[in-house]
């Protein structure tokens, strides 16, 4: 389920709240909200409590963690690297994991669209562990979770929903918890590749880059499901939308315009419909760069999560332990 | 040299008469056109042929012949062939060249950037010869020229201005003629990837998906070099003026405006900056498969250009000739 | 379980069935063989057909069939098209199929391995139809079967046995049919790419590239399993075991040695290492440009199993059925 | 100009003198040697002094070092840093360099070859800086040379010699010293990957992978040529002949033989043509996991190239300069 409000599609909670909330004026009944900052990273919470405010906001109940660090964009080793380990600690918070807990990671979306690679290769860069555990040593124990992981491919790949097949692995591997990653589509440009988004609510049927027919989530799986995502691509037809919201909102413009508060949804849509005749959703605007900017997003990712599932670990000499 | 009319821009000539046409509301001076129609094939020939018409359009003096074809973005095995056919023709059209005449192809642009990538795949998928010369059998020569191929990569990758490289390239190996590979911006998202642009113009400082600093002309280079392209991506900021442009320009909407006409160009700006923080130019707009439809027209490319210089191949007997 | 006589070790029921006939001088009792040969193509079926037989070969029971043409390493299009028929021939007539079958193809391998990559790539090329049945023209049913296919990635990069992932999805997809694809190694560098083989008895654990601990047959699926192999390698130790064969085995050679053909298994374990002091199996031979090689098998094969799955499409109008 | 001793192919000078040495059993007139150790890396220095040992050694009068570290083969990060400290201090003391000088360095291979593939890997991951020599801040001027790069590809890909393209860049570019990286070939499985190979005597024809026809000099483009390789293959010959080497040099099997001594050179061409049918040097031998390995060894050798080129760049914050 992803927000659709005024045309524009997000998947973040935290637009789906800027957007509604200026919509409506008010902070929205049953929105908590709280933010941290540290340096040049922001930590946004949002907890969706109530059935209402989950259909107000299009997004189902449960807890949403951005973090947000327009540093991302570059190689910025030391910023990478604090950004792991904030995502660590977050994905700890949002769920209490025993030591002998045993992960299934699983890499949502297509690998031969860059843009919606971001799953497959997250599960790439995770430290698989779930077949060496009798060959860990002692001191290792307790540190290193039984990890497994998998990027299925798409509906037009497989010829299977995603659904059936990690429902199928979930039953025969029974892991105590899912961590399913996605590409997301966000509502603005600038939070392309600069934002990172933890739900405990699992997938959800229509989000992602992908637009997704299915759903994994604890009720579909058995097991709790938490999402990660980052959003990827901003919809072409957003763009559009935003350029008549600006037009009409901003104080500068209002000498041109008779009542252009009043432009109604159906003209809205023409006008999109004449700027993009294209199936709306399939022209996506990213950076020129997304090619890199995955990669090395990627490699935020999934550095957060092995650092989370394995904290004994010693990256700088991995290779002691796993050859 | 790319066309920026209201701040839309476009590498295609075709594109930008359109524009400027509507704009000036009659034809342009020095700006000849004739089209053809063939089954689902659009051919238009655009002729600049005085320096103000050249100053008008934003496009060197020259000839830009462009096949249409909206089914090329499904893997359409009959249709590729018969643009392959008209594509080879349009390139025999456009230069006379000897049987024995030597052919440098240059695949510009970045093998990172899926949708710059489209001149080093082309390059890569050209039957080069010139290193077989002396082996070929008697019964192909004079269908076989000598064809070779360098895709060089872009500044940021090599250090080097592209031009500095060919320019190398060609006083070592004189060839008869270049042929420059590049992906285009377009003007309308309906004309990428179904688009292919010929010029005899050679390559101009600006154009181009990558936004080259250097040319690759006949002045430069001491060759004729014809250039053909491909917008494979439409500039997210050309998105956002176009919506603008609906807005003002379509009878409909005209209630909601005192005196939209006169939207100043200075704000515009303002709102696309305001949609788009970014710097401009930096976000494209793509079709989600965009790694798919640069390797499908790709092959369309390099289909055209293998057959109008070596028309005696027997393609589908390829294996015979060559090892 | 891979055949080893004599340390030379092959996936090839074919080329177990030579050495073996080589080394006891006799034909093998309770294996029967029959040959065809058509142009460039040579087809032999070898049918094990007793447990003692299975023994002796060190290769399960059951029929297995091999396509050969040395022509596969050439870009050969005509000979191509000709051994996808032959292989759509062959499976046809291993597997009776109701054309309202489900058949589920798993792509075994590594696909970072170049050499272990078939499986994947052949998976890739499948034309998925499973989540299409409702959608396709009713003159389709009947040559379109339900194809599902998925390449799940080997043990280190999963932490999941291949077995463990494929029954899950089997439990879930209930297909009548795996057909699973795997990279082999041959005893001769000859049969490297030249060679296809299918057999009706799965796959078993020890065998291909990759060296599997798991099985995928009827007894641990429920349902039937092909395995369509093609040879990618020869394990560098069987260059130097056949070296020592050869020396000891011409005529030619016989006026050097005392006493060659009395070479204890020892001596010549001793002699390997020495040559190739590396744990046995991590080195292969491979022809320098596998990439290539491994890309047009993997399309020949592709194009077999499509060929007998779905015999109505036409695959030059692929376009018109399936988007 | 590669070795080849008793059928036995090296790019190594470092090989080359160890079977010359053990074949005439003797010190070889003209080739100086030197060792260092330094934990689990070795260190040796040939140089070759004399038209003599050119002659006999088979390899180009001039300096060659070797670093050699089995370790290489494993993801262990503290010894690759290591290494690439090593590496540019050899490539330092092998070529005085300006820092105001410029570097074209060159990558050779074809990078659809997996085991030719280092030149063109190693390429992409130098620090380029030619282009943004104005825009460098004064405290990095002196630390930051003016480096560009290029992989023009081989022969079968461009129709056009190596040579005549670099010839034609290094004319335009004028560059100061070009460094030429390539994939190499060594006698022994185990160099493959664990050595690294530096020379003062550029590229000759022959050698390397790709079998070059063309050389890169001093005298053939008039700057100093510094070569740089990594083993990445055995050829398939070289394991056949050393099993026979093996067989006759060790004294335990020396009791078989009536006179293996005397085995003629064409006896054991006749047998590795037996066992290797192919045209020979077509089959390589490689680790299973080569792709992996040329990106972890690239990783290195590109390293060291840049703390050679560029001393005073902070790699952990390179971001803060480069863009």
């Amino acid at each position: 389920m992803n927000q659709n409000i005024q045309g524009v599609r997000t998947d973040l909670a935290l637009e789906a709240r800027e957007m509604l909330t200026k919509k409506i004026r008010q902070d929205i009944p049953g929105v908590l909200m709280e933010t941290a900052e540290n340096d040049d990273i922001l930590i946004t919470r949002v907890d969706i409590t109530t059935p209402e405010a989950e259909r107000m906001m299009g997004k189902v109940q449960g807890k949403y963690v951005t973090l947000e660090a327009p540093g991302l964009r570059y190689k910025n080793t030391p910023l990478q690297k604090k950004i792991m380990g904030f995502l660590a600690q977050e994905l700890a918070d949002l769920v209490k994991l025993s030591p002998n807990a045993t992960v299934l990671i699983v890499g949502l979306g297509n690998w031969n669209i860059t843009p919606d690679a971001l799953g497959p290769r997250v599960a790439h860069k995770i430290v698989v562990t779930r077949h060496l555990q009798e060959m860990l040593s002692p001191e290792l124990k307790g540190g290193v979770r039984s990890v497994c992981a998998i990027a299925p491919g798409v509906l037009g790949i497989t010829g299977m929903e995603t659904g059936e097949i990690i429902q199928g692995i979930v039953n025969n591997i029974k892991p105590d918890l899912v961590i399913a990653i996605d590409a997301l589509a966000a509502a603005s440009s600038q939070r392309v590749i600069t934002t990172i988004q933890l739900a405990n609510t699992g997938i959800h049927p229509g989000s992602g880059v992908g637009n997704k027919r299915f759903g994994l989530t604890q009720q579909s799986l058995g097991a709790p499901v938490i999402a990660i995502g980052v959003p990827t691509v901003v919809h072409a037809s957003t763009i559009a939308m935003d350029t008549i919201n600006t037009l009409q909102e901003h104080a500068t413009f209002a000498r041109y315009f008779k009542s252009m508060a009043n432009l109604s949804d159906q003209d809205r849509q023409t006008i999109v419909r004449q700027v993009l005749p294209e199936m709306l959703g399939d022209l996506m605007v990213t950076p020129k760069e997304v090619d890199r900017l995955i990669e090395d997003i990627a490699a935020v990712v999934s550095g957060g999560i092995n650092q989370a599932l394995h904290p004994n670990i010693d990256y700088e000499n991995i290779h002691l332990y796993l050859h």
